[in-house]
């Protein structure tokens, strides 16, 4: 349901003290797990290690990833942070996953956080998950809320010692791992507009009291998409500015692209917004129509057998002296006048459209 | 009720000199209390006094913080402001609860006015309170509307030697007493969140016509929750500019935490507005559902009964001439024909699905 | 009527030379009448001067308030402001009581025109009228529209020895005059909150079509005090900069006062404006809830008697084979059977909530 | 009609040079006529000149405006603008009726356009037509489209020798210009006003179909009238800063003057729209209370007969065992049991006031 | 079908390298066809090249407009673009057709993507068409999706020796194009608007539910066309600033001319926005008075005819005691009240208005 996003957003931790890690997400069962990657042009090394195995140091010769999914438990977040020095208020961020997108520079690292969409195919919905990035030198550590395929084909990328990746700098590893969330957000809102289409087609062809509720439902995805671009317009532009040079010069070029892509993603975003509008109206009139339609049809009707059964209450009176009553032919009669009136009234109502 | 809030909200004052002490709120019975605290790493006196035993003189080995509940009686602020040399229009802004919340850096305070909002569980809706600042370089003075236990985690951590907040300076609990009072507008704007998804439930399944009562309250809550939280954002970017060095240096990253939260607050309510009004529109469609239900079923009762009404009229004229009456099986034919006209009634509003 | 407000607010001068002095108001048959004040901490003048008695040096000892009710006359006008010097296009402001608020700082004085608004309790509504000012170091004239007594409290107060306004200069008045404006805007807009409030409860216990009328004036009365308000900040934002140094440094911030003032107003209008709308929303709910009253009364009262119809017209009938109508209980089965459908049909309407 | 405004408002020349001098108003056919005024306090000059005849070089001791009327014929106008050596793209944008309102620095010239409005009695609507200035140090050219006597009243005061504009130099000449075309918009507001005053009367006394119609007149009115007076605003700041010194400081006061009336125009229409909407909900409102008012006759009849009809229907019945249809006084009591019914029914409605 | 423009506009692409040149158009069968104009003032040579046969070398006696039409093939625009050392991205932004309008400086070269639109008559809607620009010192490299003739007029004046765009540099060549394109905005929007003013005489003479559909697609169109115009100000402010010295200074003030040109049309597009919104305002009233006159005609026959067949069904009434029935007049009588009855009702519903 829709409806998951807007509950329990955040656990009470009023009076505890600041940068207490109290996990705010859905999925405290899962178990933390830790993937290392070790990369150079010519060598990558790849290994799932127990949280608790994380070094601190780095290996001079290669650029490190460590991708560690499931944010939920503190005890283990504090450990693998407190080897990086990650302060205790970005600590308290991983886990709070209703965290706003927002980058900060600190002393020695760079920490980034960013929301995943991902199409729930089965509920035909937008969900997001929450990525956390702390860049540095030759470091980089990224925090996921539970096992996800996204990052796939990144990984695939790196097993290719020709590919760019491998040849630049972690910056550049960086990049692609934003560039990918961002063009996942693509292919969602690509998805949305189907399902307005789609929306669309339906609405016109048939009234259904149902449709308000997807229009809102679609209403309330894009809400949530533009949520989540929103703020990477200005994370793009702060990492740009490269206050702490962690990212190489001729790499923020490719920054510019992903924002190039943020502000056309938000476009497509408002334009569908209208659009959106635009089906309520003509639910709405369909409402309407429907109304309409109805109220003609009871028109129709009483307006063609009212009068008839006037008539006839005409003759079922009981007084003595009714001339008409006693003619031979009075009872035909009636009849003609009677399917004279109706046809009368139908090419009345023809002429009004009415039928 | 939510009306308390449009209510005299400023007793008229016109005429009166300025930074004239009138008292704007609602509870001018309750005595003032005030609770001092003279707390450093290694002890922590609390003592309850009365307003004319409180000295301006702080004690040098430690920090104080003044806590005045109730801010009705003109008398008693002035003489206790006067001690600490607070200006005569912070001395009226203290006593109208009806204040913006502001910052303002004095010479040698910083005097801040903010609402804590409290979640009335029996008329489910927010009430809002305010709570005035003074910050020196050793003493806390705050001055809140009535006897209320939100600060309590506060006292609570305290009595706790080894709690962040006795080993830092006066500036450190300040930021703590900001932070417990936005955390609360996140478990407000939580409430308010559930109450948003109930209704939508409840508009969803049933007609009402008090569904749009609720949806209305639920605007009003969001407008005091806006109202009250957008300040706080200039609140805290003055603050962070640190003009009179009242903050230490490295806690002004608490600070910024804070704002982080303000943003993700003001975020959500913008959601949540959003939201109040798709439910609006989708209780106005209820209304016109029902309407229409009523419509189709008027007009299915009229479109079988009028036509058979009109046959049986017939039979009953008394025309001398009426061949059908003297057949053996008239009347078991009408019949026949009336069940027919029925049947096919029925079949023609299945079609349709008005049945 | 709110209408006044729309009507003629400006006679038409094209073609004469600018600076023409054109009375723009309703009051041309009310007097000019000068009151003066003459002010030092030691003593008070005051006196009521014919308009051609007006000197323009001033007493070297005092501080004067020249205070000039009616603006009709534009000989009388110019006469006066010739004497202190006031430019041409300033003189024209005076008489065109559609100006917009605003402040200006001339060589030798500022030129300051707001707005005072008066609640009309007859009408229901608010009235607005324009004040200029004109401040120099010594002296301050004021330009009122009409006889009124929004300044009588000054008036009461200059004549205290021992307050605080006899004690400070001349700008101190100034700022108490602009002080009292903006308090009457409190009173005004907490009227109007009332208003609302009433307005509400009426709305939900009672459909009257004259609920939109009186929703239509407050919306008016909501934008005139919207529009006489917003300006308000500019001018306090002006005259904080004090280019002309004729405010004292230590008087400024009582203008921040103001300042803080107006932006608590614009916050109530802005509330009320919304509420208003909330008010259209849930009158027009009323509108449809009417009509849907109306249509179950005429469904229910259709279902349930036209079938009855039907059935007495089935032996009204003249078959001559009818077998039901010899049985010597047919009448009294057609009767229970009657009944029964009615039972059958209210069970169902309360089920469906109808009844 | 309205509709003049949204047709063809620009030929096609897509393909042509740029600064390709094509009519695109409606009035090719009349003549180009041009006055010249040669004026200094001591003597005035006026002559009607062919357009050929109008020389580039001035008169030393007089100050010059030609204003030409008629801007159809491109030939002409390129004539006359090279004469004076405006740039060719300055020479199509006096030709493109539909150029916005804008002000630009030439080397020697300033070229201001501006729109002039006019109140069209007839058909109860504003037009609006173009004119272009370009000011020199000592000529004034103006191009309008057709005769018109909006200048009249300049061109009375500059016969006068006593007159300021005598007296000034060119650029007074174009202010005052500017000031009456302002002054112009003062009007046509007014009427407006006026226009949407008697609509809020006849919209309240009457329900008519056509007001709807009348109000969406009005709003493209507003439209245009904002469309026309917004970018004023930014020319008169352009002007004031006055970068070509072709302005006199001691003037520029009165371009401030004109500047406040454009603001108070902006804020007068915004206010109209905001009225203009009101009118729409209050004709809206007209609307349904109708269709109520219609539902409310139909459920009243109804209830009232079809129980009578369902009575009477009873006694219709043929069974041979009806015991009331022997009784002496059956018909009587019918009949009274049925005026009990209606008044009854009568008495509720009066309570419900539905009657 | 307004639907295409929803429909997939990004082949999904993630996981592929960044700069993957992947089309994401409609047209992928077209054939890539390149036209390469050299011209100087003395000559002009028109060739049609093969993809490959394009060389990067530029002649130092002409100028060079290479055209590119069909942008689909990415080995054959990748061929083509590291001739000229178009970097990687801007290769992958030629062959993304949903690029939004943008402008940027690259070392040598500035790169330009602009929309084209184009009046579908057909479909009687707007198409746009995505077209890039490589401007260099001497070269002028154009994109285009599609064979079309909008740069035909601007081919037909390069073969006049004398047209200013063979004696000017190739930066006036770019202007032309960027001209003609921003001409064709103005045709387009005046479509729209003819179509507006269509519409709005059918919704007034004529009910129809299709209007609604119509409004929806004008309401497309005109956030289309909002949408590639509004980026192009943007554009040309940044063209304006020149900071690769591309454009010749005394050119600049075209540039200017197309920046008002922009907003005059961004202005047109926003009243029309307004109309459209007034015509489903109008279409909305027209269905609410459909529905009113429905309503009031079965109100007039009900209200005529239900009584009427009361009073008939009273002397349907088979009492023993029913004077009326024995009178000899009694049916004439009947019939003379019922008539009376009618012809009141009549005159009531013409005082109503309602016949």
């Amino acid at each position: 349901m829709a409806h998951k996003r807007k509950s329990k957003y955040r656990v009470s931790k009023k009076g505890l003290p600041p940068g207490s890690k109290i996990y705010t997400g859905h999925h405290p069962e899962d178990n933390v797990t830790v993937d290392v990657y070790l990369y150079n042009p010519a060598s990558l090394h790849h290994r799932t290690l127990h949280p608790e195995q994380v070094k601190s140091e780095s290996d001079p010769d290669h650029f490190r990833w460590i991708n560690i999914t499931g944010v939920h438990d503190g005890e283990v977040i504090k450990n693998i942070c407190e080897k990086f020095g990650i302060h205790i208020l970005h600590q308290e961020d991983i886990m709070n996953i209703f965290q706003r997108p927002k980058t900060e520079e600190e002393n020695h690292y760079n920490y980034t956080v960013m929301k995943m969409v991902i199409w729930d195919d089965e509920k035909n919905e937008v969900n997001d998950e929450q990525v956390s990035f702390f860049l540095t030198r030759d470091t980089l550590l990224t925090f996921q809320e539970r096992e996800g395929d996204l990052f796939g084909p990144i990984r695939e990328r790196l097993k290719d010692p020709n590919a760019k990746v491998r040849n630049k700098k972690i910056d550049y590893l960086f990049y692609l791992l934003i560039d990918i969330i961002v063009d996942q957000y693509f292919e969602v809102v690509d998805k949305l507009g189907e399902k307005l289409e789609n929306l669309e087609d339906n609405i016109i062809s048939r009234y259904d009291e149902m449709w308000l509720t997807e229009i809102q439902s679609n209403k309330k995805d894009l809400i949530l998409m533009r949520r989540v671009t929103y703020p990477i317009r200005e994370i793009l532009l702060k990492l740009m500015r490269n206050e702490n040079h962690l990212i190489e010069e001729n790499n923020i070029r490719y920054l510019r692209d992903i924002y190039d892509h943020t502000i056309q993603i938000l476009d497509t975003i408002d334009s569908y917004r209208e659009i959106n509008v635009s089906l309520k109206d003509i639910y709405l009139n369909t409402v309407s129509h429907e109304l309409n339609k109805v109220m003609k049809m009871l028109t129709i009707i009483s307006t063609v057998f009212i009068p008839l059964t006037f008539i006839v209450g005409v003759y079922g009176m009981n007084f003595d002296v009714m001339p008409e009553l006693r003619w031979t032919y009075g009872y035909a009669l009636v009849w003609c006048i009677m399917i004279l009136i109706v046809i009368g009234l139908i090419v009345y109502f023809r002429r009004k459209k009415w039928l």
